[in-house]
């Protein structure tokens, strides 16, 4: 008889448990859509400040912006956590033109890759193209040398999973410079990582390794791109590039950090956060003000709520991570240590668009618990619970706390790659319920993970 | 043996048609998405035509491109089937302000509600609000006689699905002036239905009958609802109203159909499309060029893969859903008449959206097929496979044919009350993609729809 008791008591707390989750998801959502401040916030990022790419004033504003807005929350705790970021600014002048047999200027819409050189005045060259990074890797270097290197890689748009496709030119952007200079080209274009075919050039970051002189690098629109790869198919073509980007010496910035103290574990934390800084073109709305948006919203509407975590909710507004990732790599190596016991993290930073779920990089037993958490959203149409990648930000949390388990939120992708890195990511293109239903989901989310770990 | 030889042919055969399905929902998506004509139709449609309400010029510009495209594409048959529409016209002259006792004028953002009769002239009268349709109904006809009835019924942004949450709005616009004036009420103005707080009026029909006075009814858009409801709590208005709009005798007007005709059972046929008609405001981008370009291609694409349909696979672009639906309810008649053998409909008409699934409005062996058809999908990121409407345009087949299976395609919902019936719905607000990925999914849900019936 005790047994059946016990029984019966733990099937109707567990009933009793499922009963509360469902209130308080239902409240996490009715709150955001109806009193939401993600929106707001948003606005207020993306038009007060605007891009804020690392060691510029606007992302220290943008610091400072993330600090006063916890402390009007009042969160338990708000301070700044000081790194070291790098500091590279496009400059002031930024053109290209392709010239062909005739003469005739053409010109192109670009963006210096993020970390390129300038140019020191007017770089011209012969165009060589290439239709991949692999491509250019193969090529005999007597038909490179002294030439600007074109590589017109396209971005997959038959792959459905759209970060796949970007994926699959990441490498392009990324190391086109260095393999083009190891076969002594003079500069590199490179077809911008976007989907759509139009004029807006989507910058983003490339890398230089000692072993290769460092040459300028650029993206060009993608219809640019198609324009130069059908003129190519007529004759020659000379390129001329003038850019006057440049690194100077790193400057010290900081990661933002808000925290509601947990009542049962206050020294086991999960870290949740976005990116505070971005690209210095459009105004960063998608990458990722939006997961800043996200995250602030899910922490104050908790707060708001009166919940009271078992564990402690830490929210990182992280700064670096489109150029060098010091926020999250100087968060892991300070938390770990202050011997912090870090037990999850979540990353918002994939848009701000309608939520399809979220994405786990841990073990089959966080796995499960994550395919648990499916059937709670499913009157919110999130259907998503499945392994993959928690974010750039929260990666280097791995290295220091090998079992953790980071998780991802997952919006829809198949608008990202119309805004990411390039003018056209700003406040305008983020719609107002789709962000409040991303808010919702992290913020039941957490709620979720807090009652679960 | 003989047993088990079967079994394992059997066992061979559905793995092969499971591998069948599979290359050719590929083969699908990879032309819609590498070569699709979905977008440039729908451009095409909202900017060489644009709005085209019943009996406008647009409306028949409309036909004969749905035709001349059909054509284009060497459809088996391309027929027009004549209907008689009514034919409603704005007029060239609509306002509406409203003034407190201080006799200042404010003015609003509205849009006459389609059907509604002019005011001639300018009507003015004392306000009275109501929060819904329902208090209205419950009101002292003393209170309300002589005055404008304003119904600031909001859709309810808390409801995840947001048809539903316009649904509960729905029976306001139409039945709101009926309501009014059975109360002695000289006209009507009613909140918008649409989510966001802006200055976008969104029309839509609305209804007489014959027992009360027509009395003119308009939309006001959200933003001044908020602002007229605050002002209203400061003191009485009165609302001064001018709309020239009119009712005409029905025009003559068209289905557009275009037939792949069955291999195996061509007198079987399954009905697909959506509405060719929008309303008179915006570019009917959304609703329903979405849908009208999403079936366009599909047949398209299932014809350029040299596909060759058991059953005949016909495509109609109805006209008057809008106000009316004599597309839908002519359709269903005259086909019926002739005694056609309808086995299935699908209908587009949510907008062109990221695609979420498909709903079934049939059989419990109707829905199981539809379930059958969601690992089909699950690489492509559909997850609604379950009960629900099938559409406007093809719900009167149901009352011909009480066993036929309805299905609608099933976009993500989230944006579309921002845009639907507003000047706002136009091109630049549908994504490229998005809508690709819809003319995809349908096609592939033909394809499986053909195969499993």
């Amino acid at each position: 008889m005790k047994l059946y008791s016990l029984l019966f008591l733990l099937l109707c707390s567990a009933s009793l448990s499922a009963q509360n989750d469902s209130v308080m998801i239902r409240t996490i959502y009715n709150e955001a859509l109806s009193k939401g401040h993600a929106y707001e916030d948003l606005r207020s990022l993306c038009k007060d400040i605007g891009a804020r790419i690392s060691g510029s004033a606007e992302a220290e504003m943008a610091v400072h912006w993330g600090e006063q807005k916890m402390k009007e929350y009042g969160f338990d705790k708000v301070y700044l956590q000081e790194i070291q970021v790098p500091h590279w600014e496009r400059g002031t002048t930024e053109a290209g033109w392709y010239k062909g047999e005739d003469g005739q200027l053409h010109k192109v819409h670009l963006l210096a890759l993020g970390g390129s050189i300038g140019t020191g005045g007017v770089l011209s060259g012969d165009l060589i193209q290439f239709n991949s990074l692999n491509e250019l890797k193969e090529a005999d270097p007597n038909l490179v040398k002294g030439k600007i290197v074109f590589i017109n890689q396209k971005m997959d748009e038959q792959q459905i999973q759209t970060f796949r496709a970007y994926g699959g030119c990441y490498p392009t952007r990324g190391n086109g410079a260095i393999e083009a200079s190891r076969l002594g080209a003079t500069g590199v274009i490179i077809r911008s990582l976007g989907l759509p075919i139009n004029h807006h050039p989507h910058t983003g970051s490339m890398h230089y390794n000692d072993s290769v002189d460092r040459i300028p690098a650029a993206a060009i629109s993608t219809k640019d791109a198609e324009e130069l790869s059908q003129f190519l198919l007529k004759g020659n073509a000379e390129f001329l590039l003038e850019m006057d980007c440049r690194q100077y010496p790193d400057v010290t910035s900081y990661n933002v950090i808000g925290e509601q103290t947990g009542s049962d574990s206050p020294d086991e934390i999960i870290t949740f956060g976005g990116h505070l800084d971005s690209w210095d073109t459009g105004e960063g709305a998608h990458d990722d003000g939006a997961g800043i948006a996200h995250c602030m919203e899910a922490l104050r509407i908790l707060k708001e709520l009166n919940y009271k975590p078992k564990h402690t909710l830490r929210l990182v507004l992280f700064m670096n991570e489109e150029n060098g990732n010091m926020g999250g790599k100087s968060y892991a190596s300070i938390v770990k240590g202050k011997g912090e016991k870090q037990i999850a993290a979540l990353e918002s930073d994939r848009g701000g668009f309608a939520p399809r779920g979220f994405s786990c990089d841990g073990t089959e037993e966080h796995l499960a618990m994550l395919k648990s958490f499916k059937t709670k959203f499913t009157n919110y149409d999130l259907h998503i619970f499945d392994k993959g990648y928690g974010g750039v930000d929260i990666s280097p949390l791995k290295g220091e706390y090998p079992n953790i388990p980071l998780f991802g939120f997952v919006p829809d992708s198949q608008r990202y790659f119309d805004f990411h890195h390039a003018p056209s990511d700003v406040f305008e293109n983020v719609n107002q319920r789709e962000l409040e239903l991303g808010a919702a989901a992290i913020s039941s989310f957490l709620y979720l993970l807090d009652q679960n770990l």
